[in-house]
Parts: C-alpha cells; structure tokens; sequence
C-alpha cells in the first residue's frame, strides 16, 4: 500500500510576468493528476508572507474559469512579495505552518531572491527532520538565473519590447523630416542588458530601428553615444535607442540615481530615458521624444510569446513531477537542445547553484561598438520571442479575471511576525 | 462623352497613427475603382512638403504586398510633416504642381491643422479658378477633430491605453503587499483629455484600476489628488492613475513645462507621470512607479481596435466619393447613430466648420469629482475600442513593411522654399 498523500504549497515571488500565472496552472495541473501522492495543493497569498500568515487558498476550490484565467492573465494572482527569509521566528513559524497542513511539497515560483528562500525552506526542512520537499519554479523578467537557458517571463518582455521599439520606430521614422528625431525607449533591467539587447531583434539590418542598444554592462560613454547619434541621424534621417534602467557611467553609478528635483522641489524619481533625450537635445539641437513603458513590459500578457508560455507552463508541470521523483533542493531548469529549429526540455539542477547569483549577459551578444546585437546574440533571443499566446478579449479588453479567493480555516496563532 | 480623368494627389499629415496607412488605402482603393474619373493617384511624401517638393509616389507603382500592410501597419508609409502654408511661394508652388500632374482632386489626411491645411489648399483653388476639389480625410489621436463623432486614431490609441493600464493594473495589484502601492501612467493629449479618459474603460468597478483620471479640462489640485490617493490605498491596498501629458494648474500651467535641471545641469524634458509619482512618494511615503508610454500608444497597430480600422478605411473611400460627387471643401466625418449595438455612416461636413478648431471633451464625462468616468462617457468610448484588428506576425514581430517607392520623374524646377 502506497503512503498516504502529502499536501503541497505553491507561491508567487518576486517582481511578476505575464505569465508566471500559468507556471502556478502548471503546478496545479500537474499535482492534480496524482491524488495518490499529493493531497491538496494549498497556494499562499503574497508569496511566503502568506505562508507566515496563514493566508493559503485550496486550489481544489478554484473554478474552471479562474484555473482558465490563469494560463491568460498577467501578473500574481495569488499575489506576490519581495521579502527574504533571515529571522529564526520566521523559521519555527514555517515548521509549524508545515506541520499544520501536513506539506510535503514546496514549490516556490521566482527569481534569484525567490531560490534563495526555497533553499533556505529546503535546509530547513533538511534541519529540522523534515519530509519535505522543495523545488524551485523559476521566473524572472530580468533572466539573469543561471543554470537555465532562460527564464519564463523573460521572452514575452521580450517580444514586447522588440514590437513596441518596432512599431514606433516606423513612427519616428515617418515623422523625422520635420519633428522628432532621436526617439529612446527605457527597458527594464538594473544590472544585466538582457531584456535591452532583445529589443534589437526589432532592427533587420543597420537602417532600422532600434539604432542604438545601451546596457548597464557596457559603461555608458557620452562622447561616444552623442557621435553615434549624430552619425546615424546624418546617415538615415533619424535615430532610436534603447537605454536599459541599469545603465551605469564608467564609475560605477546608475545614470538614473542623479539628483534632481522637480518643480515641487522633490528629488525627481530616475528614468535614464528623459535623461538620454535630455543630452540629445541640449547637445545635439535634435528634437527628442521618450518613452518608458515600466511594468507594461512585464504585464503585457497580450503580446507573450508563445515559447514563454510553453516554457512557464513546462516548469510548473516539471516541479511537481521532480518532487515526486524526490529530487529536493533543485530548479526546473529550460534546457536548449538546438537553436533553430528550436528544441528545448526541462532539467533539474541543484538550487545551491541558483540562488543569489545573476547570470550576466555574454559579452560576444553585442558587437565591439556595444551598440548592436551579434548573430550569436540573435541566434539565442530569436526563438524566445516567437510564437502567439492569445488571450480572450471581452469588449475591447483583456478579460478582467476573477480573483476572488476563499482562504482556508486558520489551524494556527496568528502571526505578529 | 465623359471628361478625361484627373489625377489625385494624396497626403499624410501631422502626428501619426496606428491606422492612417489603413486611411491611405482606403483612398487608393476608391480610387482606383474610377478610372472613368481619377487617373493616376499621387501620394507625397512627408505631406504637404512632399507636394512642395514634388517628391511623389505613383500609387500604381505599388505592389500588392504594399497596398496589403498598409492596412496593418502603423505610422505613415509615405511620411508625414508638421507644416502650415503660409507663404505666397508656397500657394505659388502648389498651383504649378497642380498645373504640371493636371491634379483635380486632393486629399489631406489629418488633424486640425491639416483641416487647415487643406481649406487654404481649396480656397487657393477657388482664388485661382482651378478646377480642383480638396477633400480632408480626418485622423487625430487626439480625438479633438470638431463635426466628427470620433476621429482615426483614437479608437486604437484608446484600446492601448485602457489595455495597458488594466495590464499593469493587475501588475500593481498583485505586489501591492510589499512594493509597489501607486503607479502612474502617463498618456497623451496636451489639450484635451479624450484619451486619458478612454483609459478609464479598463475600470469595471471602483476598485479595479484605474482609479484616478486626471485631465487638462481639470486643473490640478495638488491637496486633493493626495488625498484621493491616500483614500484609494488605504481602501484597497494600492492606487493606479492615469495622467493627460497636458495636465495643468489652477493658473493653467502645463505640470510638465516646470524647469527642473537633470545630472548633466540641463533643462529636464518634461514628464507628467515622474512628477506625480515623485510628489506622492515625497509627501505621502508610498512607493510608486511611473510609465510614459508616448510613442508607442499611437504606433500599437498590433492593438488596434476593429471599429477604429473601419473607420480609418471608410473616411478615406467616402473622401473619394464626395470628391467625385463635387463635394468640395468638406471632411469626411463619422456619425454616430448609435451606441449600442453601435452604428455609424460617413457623412461631408464643411471643412470651414473643422479646421483650426478643438472639440473638448464633455465636462459630464467626469464625475463631479473629476477622477472618474461617468457612465454617460463609457457609452461614448465603449464602441470605439471594440473589435480586434489582427496583423501578421514574423519570427513573432510584426511584419516590417517594405515600404521602399519611387518617385515620378519631377517636372517642376527644383524647390528651393
């Protein structure tokens, strides 16, 4: 006779994607289709804050149309926290947690800072005796995770931007002759030029657009860039950037960390794009016009990429059959078989060589000028962009999903933390 | 026997859209069904510069590929100007264009200043006894166009926004517990706050976002916005707005417009949305995020909305046919007949009536408050966003047009302007 079933708990961490939702349907479905070896699959609101409060959902009483919901709609529908796991209190709360709701399973959906707490629950685990299991479900807009190929969220940000850089390229480009010329476009990113660079996908040849790639691993050199916008404006009428958050001068400090302050004399929050327009212009006499699309890069499930909800999906459905061949302390890993055609699987590989490290961006992805994306580069981004993803549209809008949740009966003392 | 054909001569005016080439098509289509009346169809480049210039497109020289994406791509295939005639050189030069392609029609597709544009191009032909009948073909994201239910346009830039802001609503909602509790989308309209308002549509109640809609027709009050967004997070546990670029203070001050010097000591350009967000963290301790979307809310093509595209189509077709019916002088205008299921048919307005005017948006949109949609409003915009407009994707962006034409030989001494 097989041992009684153990219940599983799943949770969101760490800054959202359009399709991180659908790595929790992919856990769900999975678990679900072993009612032998797992009970009730528990899901904690706000990532592991809901674990220390006892704030857990039973994914058993969601309804067709939210499980539905949740392979088309962005962001955490469980809700999501940035919170790292250091106290001793908050340990003996997890153990008690654990205890409480019988937990075999822990599965924890995020990026670096997110397989640090999935390591720390697993060692803990390990400490204390228990029989538990804790796989990693990785997630990051940035992808900077090592040890995987990519990460989901991180292609449909992606093709978002690479269409977004695209289609007001063709605008700046009808428009040139008599008003804007330099157009930057500011792409999220705060150490690694990942999601910059993809946006270079958008440009077929040396003509179009985006002209100019800027990431925080390349220092930023203002007489160099002003010469290459001046060139490329002189070549082609007209030139478009796209400037990661992150971008750093040759010493080390964020462009957009300078102080200044705005007409109500507050420190005026960054944004390194009107800071690039605001160089061209004064510089250059090239009127200049900005944009910063901030989390509707990341929630712009509308344009995911097919390959990212594929992979997202995968590695939901990969954890939970990686717990159930006891494989503890590991990440569901994209594995890339080929570039084109693209062919891909999921691997476990150890969490203790995930966590709290950032892959960086190869140096050979951008030429020697650091301005323009090589074929390698090309070769390694192309397949994570491609691909539709629909979603239902209800009049005009994305269907508005319905997260209303019931949270099960508390077993233990409420938490002070 | 019926008189030779003339030639038309086609252009593109002002701020781009996402479905002005789908205008452009439009026109040549209809054409090119009365080759009885209309011989060769023109298309300048760069509007009425490119008419200046006679740097001219033959539209027969385009091949099929190109006339397909122009009903699927955004911006202007042919380029477009921001250029008011004013010199007598200039009506000079128009009239030996005229004269040297026997033009007998002309249609300028545009927003309120092209109205003006054109007006001044059919009271040249009057004064000078050409036979020639101007034809305005409307298109404004601002949606700002008088004697027109809406304008080509604005219907996609609409589904943009309220997209957007329902995306990364969801975004703000699910991490709201440990970060992000107020985020700030700035959109276009520096007069009117049309789109800004059309954003509300992504709020299906009082608590789904967006829950603040600040507009120019609405001087900003800096103590009760705060306040507002203070109630908002404390009732449910976040705040998204959304900000008109042309927002304004009691004393009519554009925000944006406040001097304030970056890091590199220059005049920061200007940005509504970063202001807020700076003022609310500063005085209300909250942390916000900020988006301008700029550009690509009128490049969205891939977002365009369905009725917007029929629109867009139908104004350029029924251009042509007033034209041929001797309506000189007027635009084509939508007409609403109703809201729901929504109706509408294209009718010829005195382009008297249009040019140089602004229609702003009805004080009984907002709320008494001022922050919120009223329903009387949604019934307006519901209709204007609904349908989806599909376009073809490659490698999983959208199609880049070949939008590569050769001019006619010129005929005229070169323009020296």
């Amino acid at each position: 006779m097989s041992p009684k079933p153990r219940n599983a708990l799943y949770a969101q961490s760490g800054g959202v994607t359009a399709v991180i939702n659908a790595s929790a349907w992919g856990v769900i479905s999975a678990a679900q289709q072993h009612p032998d070896r797992i009970g009730t699959v528990l899901l904690a609101r706000n990532g592991i804050l809901g674990a220390l409060q006892e704030t857990l959902i039973d994914a058993a009483t969601l309804s067709p149309q939210q499980l539905g919901a949740l392979q088309t709609t962005p962001a955490g529908a469980f809700g999501s926290c940035r919170h790292k796991l250091t106290r001793t209190q908050e340990f003996d709360r997890l153990v008690a947690l654990f205890a409480a709701h019988d937990i075999g399973y822990f599965f924890y959906n995020g990026g670096g800072d997110s397989a640090d707490t999935c390591l720390k629950v697993a060692e803990l685990a390990r400490q204390r005796g228990l029989d538990l299991t804790a796989v990693h479900v990785p997630k990051t807009l940035d992808n900077d995770l090592p040890r995987t190929d990519c990460s989901p969220g991180f292609g449909s940000a992606a093709r978002y931007v690479a269409t977004s850089v695209r289609e007001a390229g063709l605008d700046v480009a009808s428009m040139a002759s008599t008003s804007t010329r330099v157009f930057v476009m500011e792409v999220m990113g705060r150490n690694a030029g990942w999601l910059t660079a993809a946006a270079g996908l958008a440009a077929s040849d040396a003509t179009t657009p985006p002209h100019i790639l800027l990431v925080p691993e390349r220092p930023f050199d203002r007489g160099h860039f002003l010469d290459e916008v001046q060139k490329t404006v002189a070549r082609i009428g007209y030139c478009v950037v796209v400037a990661s958050e992150g971008l750093r001068s040759a010493d080390g400090k964020l462009l957009a960390e300078s102080e200044h302050k705005d007409a109500f004399g507050h420190a005026q929050l960054g944004g390194v794009a009107p800071l690039l327009a605001g160089l061209i212009s004064d510089q250059l006499q090239l009127k200049t016009h900005w944009a910063v699309p901030d989390y509707l890069q990341r929630a712009g499930r509308h344009l995911a990429s097919g390959t990212d909800l594929q992979h997202a999906i995968a590695v939901g459905q990969a954890a939970v059959q990686f717990a159930l061949e006891g494989k503890a302390s590991v990440m569901a890993a994209i594995v890339r078989e080929q570039d084109a055609p693209y062919r891909w699987h999921i691997d476990a590989v150890p969490l203790a060589h995930v966590a709290n490290q950032e892959k960086k961006m190869p140096r050979e992805f951008l030429d020697e000028s650091g301005y323009r994306l090589t074929d390698a580069a090309r070769a390694y981004f192309a397949p994570l962009i491609q691909g539709e993803a629909p979603i239902p549209y209800v009049d005009g809008l994305p269907a508005l999903p319905d997260w209303r949740f019931d949270d099960i009966p508390q077993r233990l003392p409420l938490w002070h933390g």
